[in-house]
């Protein structure tokens, strides 16, 4: 938890060629390397479309890098940027039961892969007439928290709607992560509404950097994404965001604001675990 | 869980006399319920100054309504006004051991005592030349989580910086409580910093209302409250807030939301207490 670090968030225009969105991520990844990201992130479904009649087309086994076309493209984008990789989310296929899932994998400078996550919580929501959407009926969920480690300290992640789940980043905090990232598509009933307020919500309640990365907005698209990749500090400030265009969104990350904060506040030593339990223990 | 019901925060200003404070208080809660309120909510510290310095010398002893000048007013107001009123705090003193509380009553429409809550998380923060405040150097914390019932459904109570920690709100939401209630007084360094987006945040995460009333700002006192008493509806969206001045704030709570927003974004059925624990078991 020590010195900073520059996150670089891709907001990807993604399209229907897989091939084409893992080649235009390449290039993104290589463009933030450049301006000097020791961070990438990209959005959930960054190499599909999004949308429950997509997943079981795009999906990939993960077991493995070698036999997993996107997994060869984050691994070799990682390595010849020289950058730790939160490769956004691609559906996974399990081969040995069918199930899918849409999982996030985390690749370090060297290429080698240092997380992997499932996402725990599916989106399943009914606004009717303006959002509805059910990633259970064909999507399958993790079920395990995960968090990964970085010179700068240690990251909690989630995918999209485990951000509405307050406990994922109560626990990886209290264990000592620094920030949650979240590759995500929010939409643009839910975007408006909840995006930004979600990841000032979980900085400002755990003392921690928050982030989330979502595609671009493709207006021809089934699923409008809301766009806007932010990062806020453990203050709860916005540091960075953007509209929804494709873009890069960079934010240095300061991590003494972290001690800084909780000495300012100190909620880390005030918690009452006599009169309610610690999600953490 | 059902109807509507007016709710009205009396943001009172507040100065160094105590029966004056009452009479105050008294006047705004009857014109709250003259305008049609069901229940007022009063300010943190609603009868004394707020400051270390103050709480021994406006400190009651609580054990008895008759036996607490200020226990005795706050129960006359709600009868006669025929609300119920949640009483801000007043300094507590118990008379046994001398022990300090900072303490909230709430009262039925007959004038009874349904509730006492006394803060849980004391008051200790340090921004270094800006705003230091230790409430812990002459306060004792309570140590029981409170909740209350009317009509419209249940409430949890919380005082001020108990709203920093998600737990109460998690806690009393899953319960079955429709609100969450915070006497306040935040200051000009954390009122703009995270007033409404701590509000925002217990709405959002527990799908419930959160409101919080505060004294009006006393540019001649030792602490400068924030102001802004704020309810949030179930969606998160700010319903009726206002300036630093003396003023009531009034919102109609519309109960059918909670329902609402909880079949469009159903976390209440998608959390994963097979992967982190429930707070609230």
């Amino acid at each position: 938890m020590s010195g900073s670090m520059k996150l670089a968030l891709v907001q990807l225009a993604v399209g229907a060629q897989k091939t084409a969105n893992l080649s235009n991520a390449r290039t993104k990844v290589v463009e933030a390397a450049r301006m000097g990201a020791n961070m990438v992130m990209l959005p959930e479904c960054f190499n599909s479309p999004y949308g429950t009649q997509y997943f079981a087309q795009y999906a990939e086994d993960l077991r493995a890098t070698e036999s997993s076309e996107s997994l060869r493209a984050l691994s070799s984008m990682a390595k010849d940027s020289g950058v730790f990789l939160v490769g956004g989310t691609v559906p996974e296929k399990e081969s040995t039961t069918g199930d899918l899932f849409n999982t996030c994998t985390v690749w370090n400078p060297q290429g080698e892969m240092v997380a992997k996550h499932r996402k725990i919580h599916l989106f399943d929501i009914n606004f009717p007439g303006r959002m509805v959407f059910k990633e259970s009926e064909v999507l399958k969920s993790g079920n395990e928290i995960t968090e990964f480690s970085t010179p700068w300290g240690r990251f909690g992640l989630g995918i999209c709607y485990d951000i509405r789940f307050p406990e994922l980043a109560m626990i990886a905090a209290r264990r000592g992560c620094v920030g949650m990232l979240y590759p995500g598509a929010f939409n643009t009933t839910t975007g408006p509404m909840h995006w930004e307020l979600l990841l000032r919500a979980r900085a400002m309640d755990n003392q921690i950097f928050a982030a989330a990365c979502s595609p671009a907005r493709d207006i021809e698209a089934g699923y409008q994404a809301w766009g806007h990749s932010t990062v806020v500090d453990p203050y709860a400030r916005v540091i960075a965001t953007t509209d929804e265009k494709q873009d890069i969104v960079y934010a240095d990350l300061d991590f003494k604001l972290i001690q800084e904060v909780r000495k300012a506040i100190p909620i880390y030593t005030q918690r009452r675990f006599d009169v309610y339990p610690d999600v953490s223990a």
